[in-house]
């Protein structure tokens, strides 16, 4: 067997996956031929999402465990799928490596990427790997959904509730840990884990498409105000959101003087900062009341209005009304 | 609209596509939302595949053309579903460059991209961007057969004859004029074209597959002996290849003594030279004569036989047998 073989077989035995030679239901063929073939019977539809992660872009090499670089390409890609409100299935994988990291390296992604495909219920049924001076990820996911029932960005209605899912701003307050080298306290693990390992919310997102509940949704990954005005522009309408309702990470209590020294700003990470994967969605007041249903409700929260004129405006505690400019990150935006 | 969005919608006018907003015959949502959305009829195969092309790997950003750059990643990713006989019909794209090439660059890559999927009648239905130090792109494509009629590489039986499409090693030729830096010179335009632009031969496989005249069949992406191994791997078998009748590049004739230097062995570019995306495939003996009514069928060679022995074993002029090692380009096998 030539080493793209080994390196396949490899990929194989560590995450769930769809082999050639296993029929699995519909998946007639799986990874080791040209190309993965899946039979799909005609009655729901599919979604399908890819996602870049990169070295030096989204995870740095030497900070960022390569467990949580293999858990957290699969989680996030798979976000976009949750948040359309389907069941994750299958993926396929491009996978650039240097040598250097073909041995350790590679099998601690392999087992975080096991991880999430476990916690996901997905498997991998194909991909591409070759050799790269930096490590560059890219994941095609597709999910499956009631025909018809994909919650899109587009539909929010002047008069909808907005709401979100989680405190915003976890995944920031991971990232600042990380930057400022503090990640390796033993007492700050648990805020590390939103932004190393971030939680998809698949459930709910099944559970809202199925009820038919929000008129429309997406997840939050470049952060609530880049987001929401995506949401806003697809819908062609604006929103009005009540910052004290946003809820925001927790910053942990009674810490060492150098995480005070970062000044760090709880409703503006949970405003700006992005990698959360919480969920953004409008509803109608006529569901809000279905809404109380949902698995997990307790953390839904309301935080505003979506409203007739397109702007997006910020209601501070005094009840004064300023534009919320989009801040989170952007493609382009450093370099 | 903030910069990921302009960007979106520069690719979407370059690219044929389907956008968020027109309801194109089964992808009720294209790019622009989360995820695409695929309303399968259920009646057909889909198939799917990825590819990564990398700069410094796949291509080099000095000495390609963006234009090709953009071309060769559709084509070379949808030259997998070609050889299931699939017709391709949809990709998605992550593209990370960095901002020096989101100009010209871009256009360029685009023009080169729109093309290709215009050739291929493939749309465009999702993506993701972003920065990056170099240029990666990351291709997953799908495409539609016959629901149990597509060609996967596993099913060649002893006595089978081996095909091969086109004249093989022309894109190593290519290549190499490109690192020797003949690729100005004008009478050779026409020998970089089969590394620069390659033609998937759709219509062929298409052919194939509906016609169930291969028992297996994959594409030539790393080397005749490197994928002529996989195939046999793939069947547990083996195969003798008759080096006299292996259809090889034909080197330019009257050239200047620099590309004499080179000492090009066209014998030598057909068995181990990558990236011409030729068809592999076997044939029982029983259906060789139905194989005269392909499309093309005089750019199909029969070079060998499948054999019950697991070797692969090449025939000398003289008749002296040789095993046939693969020599194709391998991903890690270089740093």
């Amino acid at each position: 067997m030539d080493r793209e073989g080994q390196l396949v077989e490899k990929i194989a035995r560590a995450v769930p996956s769809v082999s050639a030679r296993k029929n699995f239901r519909g998946v007639p063929l799986g990874i080791g031929d040209d190309a993965a073939i899946l039979s799909p019977h005609g009655r729901t539809d599919w979604v399908l999402s890819c996602d870049a992660f990169l070295e030096g872009v989204h995870f740095l090499a030497n900070a960022h465990p390569p467990d949580s670089v293999g858990y957290k390409s699969l989680a996030r890609a798979t976000s976009d799928l949750a948040a359309m409100g389907a069941t994750p299935r299958y993926f396929v994988l491009t996978l650039a490596l240097p040598s250097s990291k073909v041995g350790k390296w590679l099998d601690a992604f392999l087992a975080g990427m096991g991880r999430a495909a476990r916690t996901l219920k997905m498997r991998l049924i194909g991909g591409d790997t070759t050799r790269n001076s930096t490590v560059s990820i890219s994941v095609t996911v597709l999910g499956e959904v009631p025909r018809g029932r994909a919650l899109t960005r587009s539909g929010a209605n002047p008069g909808d509730l907005v709401y979100v899912t989680g405190r915003l701003g976890r995944a920031q307050l991971g990232l600042d840990l990380i930057r400022n080298k503090l990640s390796r306290r033993r007492e700050l693990q648990n805020s590390l884990t939103a932004h190393l390992y971030p939680q998809i919310r698949v459930k709910l997102g099944e559970w809202l498409a199925r009820n038919r509940i929000p008129s429309a949704m997406m997840d939050i990954s470049d952060g609530l105000s880049t987001d929401l005005a995506r949401l806003c522009s697809a819908g062609g309408v604006g929103a009005r959101i009540d910052s004290s309702r946003v809820p925001r990470v927790t910053i942990p209590a009674g810490l060492s003087r150098s995480l005070k020294k970062l000044k760090l700003n709880p409703l503006q990470m949970a405003l700006h900062g992005g990698d959360d994967y919480e969920f953004l969605f409008t509803v109608p007041r006529s569901r809000a009341q279905r809404l109380r249903r949902a698995p997990g409700y307790s953390e839904i929260t309301a935080i505003g209005e979506i409203t007739r004129s397109r702007r997006i405006l910020l209601i501070g505690d005094d009840g004064t009304a300023s534009p919320l400019a989009s801040g989170g990150w952007e493609p382009f935006s450093h370099k």
